[in-house]
């Protein structure tokens, strides 16, 4: 994989010269077409052998083309917020908007490969983290997003070479560390490892770019010209093209037997026995919320059902039995624009709880693959892709101490009509129905079949999909605080 | 100012019950007319004496309204991320858009309090404090907002009851901390600085209300017809009714002389001068940004000047000399929508930099005095209340170790005419050059009238403007560089 990169590959001073220019002022040109008409964001992934002149040409870049709509993000080790978080948050979060240049400067693959090298974890470890990174660029390029990775290599004479070459110079000297030496010493292990790495990660999607890092005339030009040739690609490929369907179609249903339609609707519970089963669950989540342990968890809720099925009364069942600072509720409506200028899941990234907090969202990240899905507001690969992009997401939650809890509200048309009825004529209430509300009651079926799919495709182990028989709003308000208290129990146990 | 509260006022059970279910009805009917039209958002405050029942109220409101459209920030200490920023950072970030209440609970003015309490500050910085908070809310009212503060009273004794009783209760005894006792026996020294700070704080647009604690009935009825005559008040007041004018205007102009006439646009730097002194001063500048000291400073940079006067330019001589992990460049457009539903400086706030870091505005706050003034974009009240706001956020910037660099690039008016000809015969920079320059350049003298104005109300000692002459971009672009460099020398030797 490194052999090409290791073979000492120079630009002579006149023909870089004499490149350069033309180079520069085409990159100008394509980064301002992007910024003039924002298509998509190019994340830029700068990673490599140290030495091998990232910092260098992560400085040329912002050089050479428009610093404004460059951001660079180089992490350094976690803070405390972002350890209370998964890893890929704080990625997450430095995400470009459309329009802009996001360079990932060692982001994303050095820790990992790291330790490594340092035998902090194993392979196991690492091919997880590089399946998760895998992911994480896959979802970016299905979002329409510029992926470009890049890898700076060294031979391991050209590093000690360079160090002893930056360590004479007085104005360089400072740039060689300790560390690097010490990491010189495990070069081996460093190009067994990122051999790896590089390996698992050069997917069809995003493919890693090797450039030998020696020569800094070779290594400018070939990072300058792969940008370029990737902007102006992308930048000429006017039309929206479709992206290869590479999840398979949703299979025919054969019977009407359906998840929904198996529900027991007719379940219900009587006003004195509801009071007496509030009380007892929501003491028990209160008392749960209180312990110790429960600081080292986060909590996920998500409230999802037809309309009018009473998630507003639910969600305020679970806050009454909270200190209103252990929690946030999120109500899921219009994306805002800064939403829009990211990818899907941006939006429920940036509002994850740190530990010992709960996060409830009236409405979710299943708005793709029901309202989306059935409205025709999104084609159907983006909604297809929703499902595996879903369970990625919710697995690193639950991966990382975050206990995700679905609920799905479910009543029948007939209960639906009587609730709507009832909204129309209590004055109170009348906000909360509109013309929309009847047009979505008219693709019942339509949705039911969204819902069905949903749960099959996204009912998983981690984070199973409970389906709460609403037609009785006690019913379901105990059932819901239930299963919230079960599976925060269940996680304390693990713990 | 606590005689009244301390009383013992108490409400009986039957009244109680009588009147709780039409308030829980107008508070929610209140809310919910303010999330369907979102003209302001709410602030409310809530502090006190420990065992004044603050926690209880805060669930109870989210209780009786609904707790999604209710964003409760209880902050704690502050975190390695808010100690790198202006005490106030960590305020603004939490400020509730438009349509939402904030609750904002222990914040504020407890951590002042409690400090002057155990002789960690004295009167003077408390009273620094307060003077912050005030203008804090002060510029809430201003911009909209309904600000709400309420304390909760409890006498010595009632406070001693109070947590005697939650201890005999197994299920409240948890509420009692060490902490508590030992605040109680200071409860003479909390309630005389409490005084001081609530005296200084009750303004004309946001008062306090104090609320006795002790009887649960009487404190929740009364906070809750305090927010809900208020909401109400607010909502029915539909007509966009002009605040009261406090600032005096501007003073009209006798002579034509001002600052910007006086500037000596001819001078100029020769091409080789110019190299050396590039090299001079990027050198310089790279430097010290590497300096040990430097990573106690951060760095915000501000590019304002006519258009086509070269920011573009000189901002890209001062990020090469700079380290991309370092320095950050935010262009300033139009605001996002998130940003619209917020008070005006929160955009700016949100892109303050850490410590070591710089942020370099292409564009500033200033637009308000400068662009919306001109063109008519804000009221005349908003863009004069504008002088003090800036100076105030510029004030907390510089004492939080903070460098703040403005400049002003001006060029002459037939310059700029040369410049625009120039770019539009240019195919390359055609982009930059469009019909909104033209015009504004129209208005060459109201805006010549802004930019003194500005000068004159903004040049502060700690937060001085540099003019610098740019029809010769070479000179300015020295000029920029040597003045950043220079007021960083300064900053780093007050250190």
């Amino acid at each position: 994989m490194f052999e090409s990169a290791e073979l000492g590959h120079q630009i002579g001073a006149d023909s870089y010269e004499a490149e350069v220019p033309a180079l520069r002022e085409a990159l100008l040109e394509a980064q301002l077409e992007l910024v003039q008409s924002p298509r998509f964001a190019v994340v830029l992934i700068i990673a490599g052998m140290d030495g091998g002149g990232k910092g260098d040409v992560v400085n040329l870049l912002n050089e050479w083309m428009d610093p404004r709509y460059i951001q660079t993000h180089a992490p350094g080790l976690p803070s405390e917020i972002d350890l209370e978080r998964p890893p890929m948050w704080r990625y997450w979060r430095e995400l470009p908007p459309k329009g802009k240049i996001g360079i990932f400067f060692d982001a994303l693959y050095t820790e990992a490969i790291r330790d490594r090298v340092f035998e902090r974890i194993g392979n196991a470890e690492l091919d997880q983290a590089m399946e998760r990174i895998n992911r994480f660029e896959k979802m970016l390029v299905d979002e329409g997003e510029l992926v470009l990775k890049v890898w700076l290599h060294l031979s391991r004479k050209g590093q000690k070479k360079r160090f002893e070459k930056l360590q004479k110079d007085p104005a360089t000297r400072w740039r060689v560390t300790k560390a690097d030496w010490r990491n010189h010493e495990h070069y081996p292990e460093f190009r067994r490892v990122a051999e790896r790495a590089l390996r698992q990660t050069s997917s069809a999607e995003a493919p890693w770019g090797i450039i030998e890092g020696s020569d800094f005339r070779y290594r400018n030009l070939s990072l300058g010209k792969t940008l370029l040739s990737a902007l102006q690609q992308r930048l000429n490929n006017q039309g929206e093209e479709a992206l290869p369907v590479t999840v398979p179609p949703i299979l025919p249903r054969i019977d009407s037997l359906n998840v929904l339609r198996c529900l027991d609707l007719t379940q219900s519970l009587g006003k004195k026995e509801y009071q007496k089963q509030l009380a007892r669950w929501q003491g028990r989540l209160n008392r749960l919320s209180r312990r110790r342990k429960f600081g080292k968890l986060s909590v996920v809720v998500v409230f999802e059902g037809n309309d009018a099925a009473g998630k507003g009364g639910s969600i305020r069942r679970v806050t009454g039995a909270l200190d209103a600072r252990r929690y946030r509720v999120v109500p899921v409506a219009a994306p805002s624009d800064e939403e829009l200028a990211h990818p899907y899941l941006w939006r429920f990234w940036r509002q994850l709880p740190g530990r010992g907090r709960l996060v409830i969202f009236d409405r979710s990240w299943y708005g793709r693959v029901l309202v989306e899905r059935v409205e025709g507001l999104c084609a159907e690969v983006d909604w297809l892709r929703a499902y595996p992009e879903i369970n990625d997401f919710e697995e690193q939650l639950v991966r990382h101490h975050t206990v995700v809890v679905k609920f799905w509200l479910a009543i029948s048309k007939q209960e639906q009509y009587q609730r709507f009825q009832a909204r129309e004529t209590t004055p109170f209430k009348r906000f909360k129905i509109t013309d929309e509300d009847w047009r979505n009651r008219e693709k019942w079926e339509l949705y039911e079949e969204a819902i069905c799919d949903m749960v099959e495709r996204t009912s998983t182990q981690v984070a199973p999909w409970t389906l709460v028989e609403a037609n009785d709003k006690r019913f379901a308000r105990i059932k819901v605080l239930r299963t919230l208290c079960e599976r925060i129990e269940e996680a304390l146990e693990r713990l």
